[in-house]
């Protein structure tokens, strides 16, 4: 080596100290019953398959670069104009543009436990980030989240890992409160959340973020859009890689947006298969928070009757042990005691109850 | 509007400042010769098709977040470890992970011209970027570059929009006396420049940056990589969105870089059309720099003889006006008398080298 050059000591010393965000296993063998990353149990609409053939002739050519149809397609869909919206290459994208264009030395403000993107996304443009803390009843504490005088407040609703959705008049009195902008993080809204999209006719406070990746089975694709007033956008704008979607990634997402016939049938199907875990699990007398998402946070009992975190690894393990993943979130006296089950077609939560009812017998 | 955000002064002061980065014209109408952002003529690999259409199935599920199997086969090909390799939504997501990871006060430098991403994504940071003026004869000034002492330099290599290569023995010898990094941009190195992948070996301050976006025909795929030292990839990968590369991209690049005949024949054929393009521009009796790139940068004479800024816009208009797009670059007094015209296709060139000559009788 001839000239070295030590990339632990010269790399920012923000970047030195992050931690990287830590997706949830994608397991690449067979025969698992994925139920971790809150993935659709459904395929994309079939129109998605015909949009995605109709660009393979095209690849050598750049992409449209501002995601024009796309973004017109939503704004109709939610009475906006297309200057009202932007697309990012997943919403972590999205994420990242709103810290990297607003938030200040004020820092930026989240709930504990929400998504943990949150802390990342934070951590790599070298910003400050305050916890609101939850207690048990999951219920969002507006006091705090005023006083904490963020630049940017991230706020996910329906909320991760717990499901539990807020509802516009408490959306609504915290962007009354706040002095910075609210990041309505709706992932899962499309499950049984109330969107903030009427907010933004009176607040112009408010981000309101959305995702292609659940609701629209398109995790593979990385479509993330926000919704706010233009003079957001734009700035938001400036901050985007001038061709960070691909064409294959545009097109598949407007058809997917487009065949609405589809994706309210696999949305209601998701809901109704939610609601039939749900049953299954308050038979078993284990506490679950109320989920307007695609997914389900609950609280196991052992056979003992015992909870607690040993009770819940337990279980994580005993169900990865029988090939069914789902996900658990150790560090947090809030979360530790639970498991998050992703909703999958009804075969694979028959598989799941299955699995849980020869944990009880066995553990 | 109950409560009003004014982005314009609410956005961070430099974000405030930007200009975003402006992309070459893509025409959506029909009839263009598109010979402006450098895309190959040629489409991607008949096995690109292939492998999107094996993803189509899959896309409800999260891509393999760190596109392990691209990179491995990257790293195999240059005689690297996968540790040495990661892979960019586009290698402009590459430049910008570089940048906020390892640009700090000192700023970050490069050529001018050059690639005009590079202020963009050191503005998109709030960074300085320190400017190396070329002169006419486009000779590396490796004096200069040394004395700004930036932490990051971005050389292009091949440059654009000139298309002049620097050797090896260049590189070397700047890698040898600056302090920084030095990322050694070889977007455009398969159309005949030399790359700098075996100086990875011996230097720990080189980035190589890739695109398959010009010699690998998927510009509109949205796929970069770099190479370097296994603690700067490190580094880099902590900035990196978890899922920044969605499953068609990582597919249809892993297809395209493995049907490596295809790629040769493509590639020769663009070689061998640039050389006779440019033998029909030394017959005009125009100035244009060697290129080892898939564009040639020329500065037209007209029918009198005269050359210049005002010349260069009536050929780029002419040439416009007839359905030919190519780039002219006004602001700069080593730009603004030159055309930059990517290589299309064989007839694409002749149509080009006609409507030259008409604009020749004609001007």
């Amino acid at each position: 080596m001839k000239k070295t050059f030590d990339a632990a000591t010269r790399a920012l010393p923000h970047v030195q100290n992050l931690h990287a965000y830590v997706p949830g296993d994608q397991p690449q063998g067979t025969g698992w019953v994925k139920l971790n990353t809150n993935e659709n149990p459904y395929p994309a609409s079939p129109k998605v398959g015909e949009a995605v053939a109709a660009q393979v002739g095209q690849l050598r050519k750049y992409p449209e670069p501002v995601s024009r149809e796309l973004r017109t397609a939503i704004a109709e869909r939610f009475g906006l104009s297309t200057s009202n919206v932007i697309i990012g290459n997943g919403s972590d994208n999205i994420l990242d543009l709103i810290t990297r264009c607003f938030v200040s030395e004020a820092g930026a403000g989240h709930t504990v436990p929400s998504y943990s993107l949150y802390p990342v996304v934070a951590g790599m443009s070298d910003k400050g980030l305050v916890d609101v803390p939850f207690t048990r009843d999951m219920k969002l504490d507006l006091d705090a989240i005023a006083a904490t005088h963020a630049s940017v407040f991230f706020l996910t609703s329906p909320n991760a890992p717990t499901g539990v959705a807020f509802s516009l008049a408490e959306i609504a009195s915290l962007l009354e409160r706040i002095d910075g902008l609210l990041v309505v993080d709706e992932a899962y809204v499309d499950f049984g959340g109330e969107t903030a999209i009427p907010l933004l006719a009176e607040y112009q406070n408010l981000v309101v973020v959305r995702t292609f990746s659940k609701s629209y089975g398109l995790a593979g694709m990385r479509v993330g859009f926000a919704m706010a007033d233009a003079g957001i956008i734009g700035m938001l704008d400036r901050v985007r890689d001038a061709y960070n979607l691909d064409r294959v990634a545009q097109a598949a997402a407007l058809a997917a947006f487009e065949d609405v016939q589809y994706f309210e049938v696999q949305r209601q199907k998701v809901i109704a298969t939610r609601e039939r875990t749900r049953a299954g699990l308050d038979a078993l007398g284990w506490f679950t928070y109320p989920s307007a998402s695609n997914f389900l946070f609950t609280e196991p009992l052992d056979a003992t009757g015992a909870k607690g975190a040993e009770v819940a690894l337990s279980l994580f393990e005993h169900l990865k042990s029988a090939k069914v993943l789902v996900r658990y979130f150790p560090s947090h006296p809030l979360t530790c005691a639970f498991i998050r089950v992703s909703i999958g077609t009804d075969a694979e939560m028959e598989t799941f109850i299955t699995v849980v009812e020869s944990w009880l017998k066995h553990a």
